[in-house]
């Protein structure tokens, strides 16, 4: 349990490091000698051998160990839409983390994209995505809105040989996955049989459809502010049209209250106020309650316990149970560099679910996950990116 | 002097580093209140923060102190268009410095611009650095070709209100400037009637020109591969026509034989073999070469010196008089970004010379310039930008 520290001891803080990530020197430039074989002549060299050869980048330079933690800042944490200003001190955040956690060398770059027509917008992003790769060894993408960020990140990952990944989408759905394999044992149902219900199919919630269905989960009901998403409902992007194929077995139709009737898992990656305790007294026995809206959540801990629910998590630090993306983001990316890994598979991902929830062997109420700073993390993770 | 290592040896040295840069924290991140503080929820804080006030970026991030060194690879030292895998050993070279010469974070970013059409690519590269350009303090542009580097400075400076420098131009011209000021006192001549003939029309012998013409030297001539730049020549591009405008007060046409005659000052950026014994038997008494093509000059310093040059410089380290960028660029965006600059003027460009030329007290034919690692020079040049 953390104190929340108010807007101005953050501010303070935060004005007092300055940068929260900077760079370091790891050749020497002491003297001429270091000078003429780091810099001139040495490094054109270098340079010629790089030419010659693009992928051995990897092996002589930067490319080697470093991710470029990428926004426009069109959906920045619950904040929306607040632009690459808005988005620097959370792509910042990942770089410190990238590094204090994996020892990968991020970087923030926030782009500042004026066009506002979506397929205008798609194009400039990856383009510029592109058009910057050459160097980085792999690529967050972070806090783009959906339904854009989909098609972004298909592109980029189709056009590059790095590592790229959406950790809105991917980073969330593996620490969910985790998650609830954990909250699966304590409150003793079988994972496959469990009924799920996600609210919101922004980026996570397709996301975390999508790979609980990959993990055998077959009963998954996701809504959106218009109810629950079947083939019935007119008007589905392409995105909830796929969304319609891949869940809703039983064909179920209403809202989110009918979605919870029976249900054993709610996640929430939608918004503060989604669920309620009456939402909660229609699932079924032993409810498993992912309220992961920040930074508030879909429902308080308190409220969902009292209303009866088994297992509480959310995505803050302040309660038990946090599901972060930094569980997932540093360790797959240190066993995708380590491991010399062009894309981040979907098996990457199970995988990568597997090893944190197995890094917890007596799963409580209270403890479904590793601490976010639990050093065996990253390794674990990493281990099992192949 | 410095014996210069073998394509093995510069292999060797580049794998066992890795990287030349790397990522440090500046943030602790140890336990749970630390996460709380400097990623979420505190994060949220300062995102909502900087939404709203975009200008404050530079108190509370890495825009403080941060610089992007940007290629696309089209003119790499004398390697000529090599490409963005080419050009990355280059511009993490200069990260490197940047870090250890002036404390300043800069991190290498190579562009894979495919367009090949002079327009297209101008604004294909000018997007991408404005798209990223936000999170940045400064911009450094490097080893991009001419004449389309003109163009992509022009605009990419007018758009953005951080300091922008294409290096290969102004930081050569600043060098340059320096070194000249020193080697007319050692040759006893009055610095502003010193006749000059600049070999090469790119983007340094660009800058060269107009930065000393600022510095009130009116007779230069510049030389490309046709011969003496003037009015009289046809089919002259608009950089050209601008310099013929600029320059050649004297009309002089022909080739570079009859540029020099009873010239001064040789400064080449051209490429070796440029300029023979020949050449500077036709110079003034006590005549000054810059023989500046790297890794192999225009005329070596031993030949010039015996054909009866009282100053040679070249761009080496294993000569003396190493007229090298790095006495330039670092200082500049370390005074631009500690004083919060937007441009950097041709005021801060003869300022930054002064300073740099200042620091040789004692001018002698081995000793124009500073040596590049002297302590004294980021400080004298970054007080001297403002």
């Amino acid at each position: 349990m953390t104190k929340k520290n108010s807007e101005k001891e953050v501010l303070a803080a935060f004005k007092k490091v300055g940068a929260r990530v900077e760079t370091k020197a790891r050749a020497k430039l002491k003297n001429k000698k270091d000078f003429a074989l780091f810099y001139t002549p040495g490094v054109g060299v270098m340079a010629k051998h790089l030419a010659a050869k693009p992928e051995e980048a990897r092996m002589y330079s930067v490319k080697k160990n470093s991710v470029a933690v990428i926004s426009d800042g069109s959906a920045v944490l619950g904040l929306g839409n607040i632009g690459p200003y808005g988005a620097l001190p959370v792509m910042e955040g990942k770089a410190l983390i990238f590094k204090e956690l994996a020892g990968i060398d991020a970087w923030p770059i926030v782009l500042n994209i004026s066009e506002k027509e979506s397929e205008e917008r798609i194009d400039r992003i990856v383009e510029t995505v592109l058009a910057i790769a050459p160097g980085w060894g792999g690529i967050n993408l972070e806090d783009i809105k959906a339904p854009e960020c989909f098609e972004i990140e298909r592109r980029i990952v189709e056009a590059l040989n790095i590592p790229v990944m959406h950790d809105d989408q991917h980073g969330t759905a593996i620490v969910v996955l985790a998650g609830l394999m954990n909250a699966a044992k304590v409150v003793k149902k079988n994972f496959k049989k469990l009924r799920v219900v996600i609210a919101g199919a922004g980026a996570a919630g397709v996301a975390i459809a999508k790979l609980l269905a990959s993990a055998s989960i077959t009963d998954i009901i996701v809504t959106d502010t218009q109810g629950i998403i079947n083939h019935g409902r007119g008007g589905l992007s392409s995105v909830k049209k796929d969304l319609a194929e891949l869940t809703n077995p039983r064909a179920v139709s209403g809202d989110l209250m009918d979605a919870l009737i029976d249900a054993d898992v709610f996640v929430g990656v939608s918004g503060p106020g989604t669920l309620t305790k009456d939402h909660i007294k229609v699932m079924a026995q032993k409810a498993i309650v992912f309220a992961l809206a920040n930074p508030v959540p879909e429902i308080m801990p308190d409220e969902a316990l009292a209303a009866g629910a088994a297992v509480v998590a959310t995505g803050r630090s302040d309660f038990p149970n946090q599901l972060n993306n930094s569980l997932a983001f540093p360790g797959v990316f240190r066993g995708a560099l380590d491991k010399g890994i062009h894309k981040i598979t979907n098996e990457t991902k199970l995988r990568a679910a597997k090893a944190i929830a197995g890094l917890v062997t007596h799963p409580t109420a209270q403890k479904i996950v590793p601490d976010n700073l639990d050093k065996r993390v990253v390794p674990a993770v990493a281990k099992a990116v192949r």
